[in-house]
């Protein structure tokens, strides 16, 4: 399937969707001089930025700050690294030779970039309406995602509850690692039982990263 | 002239108007529970960032890094208190007693968050256009404004040439103040011939607050 089918979105100037692919490292190499889809980024983000918000304002009658944790979290790299995923994008860019070989093609600033330049190529070819039309999907699952959501199950209760069978046993979660800016943070996590590691999870929370370790735990001790 | 006529729309849903001007502080006071602008200034952020960033996008062939300087510097606190200065905002805030007698009337967060209400409730009322259609102009004068734009006439220079007339008068320029977020900075700068102030200035960068100061030195000196 090619890309546009896989957008949902066919462009009337196609010359827009191949500066949105066309990376920096790639225009830099070219003969005669070609557009990169930095300056399409720039759009790209406000245009996110007023899909989600719309959204978010309309469906959630939460109170502001929820509403700019909320947006930030979706409106960051991982909330676009994860639509271009979604839509297979990284095969699409056009990248120098450099670039390629030191695996810029799975970079997510590389990316998310690209993704912020297709929404604002969409924009600028089909107007706001459009690219809510190719968003919106994107951020109900986002939404729906089961690790942005409060889990189902509470993994770390039941953890809890199958190891205080046998009174010398300690669980402790150790948080391992923390990457990311303030309003887009991954966390990981280590669940241990005595000293050994039984289970590992990344989270945007420390809390969603330590159900998710419960979860594998669980899965690794068959109870899952 | 009343407030439909100074912003030059005029609302269908008129109640939308009012919680856009509706403080917290008043709404806390409201016997009957009535919402507050909070919600609206989270979607109006947004709703300034998308008419900003596509006007600025089309009009000036600079570099992504460039734009999103310039778009910071209208897309906040100082740019919102600019229109809201422009339109008579402040005097239409529905401010709580507490707020009124400790000159929240005044505070430039109160104010510009009334304005990101403001900008949000025309956007629902009429949608984008209506929204860019208000903007516009405010945003178009932002960019003329001299203290935002390299200046017309070089001061420091003119400046430097009257001084040096005389070997031994020496001109410094001392940075006597700086207030602000990075991407949103005022700095005060003060101009010294030899020991005495002779001028002071304001400006979203030294370099802009340095002219400023010469300026006012050359009025001093009634060369300006």
């Amino acid at each position: 399937m090619e890309f546009e089918e896989r957008i949902g979105y066919r462009f009337r100037d196609r010359g827009l969707l191949e500066t949105a692919l066309t990376h920096s490292s790639y225009a830099n190499e070219s003969k005669t001089p070609i557009p990169n889809n930095e300056r399409l980024e720039f759009l790209g983000d406000a245009v996110l930025s007023i899909v989600v918000s719309d959204y978010l304002f309309h469906r959630f009658h939460m109170a502001e700050g929820d509403l700019t944790k909320l947006r930030a979290s979706i409106v960051c790299e991982k909330g676009l690294f994860q639509i271009a995923s979604h839509i297979g994008l990284a095969q699409e860019i056009r990248l120098g030779r450099g670039e390629e070989h030191t695996g810029g093609r799975q970079r997510p600033s590389i990316v998310s970039d690209a993704m912020e330049a297709v929404i604002a190529a969409i924009y600028l070819d089909g107007g706001l309406d459009q690219a809510r039309r190719f968003l919106l999907p994107h951020v109900e699952q986002f939404l729906t995602d089961p690790e942005e959501q409060p889990p189902f199950r509470d993994y770390k209760t039941i953890l809890q509850e199958i190891v205080q069978q046998n009174p010398e046993e300690k669980l402790a979660y150790v948080l391992v690692g923390e990457s990311g800016p303030d309003h887009c943070k991954q966390f990981s996590v280590e669940v241990h039982l005595n000293s050994n590691v039984i289970g590992r999870g990344t989270g945007s929370s420390k809390k969603n990263a330590e159900q998710m370790a419960a979860k594998e735990a669980l899965q690794l001790m068959g109870e899952g």
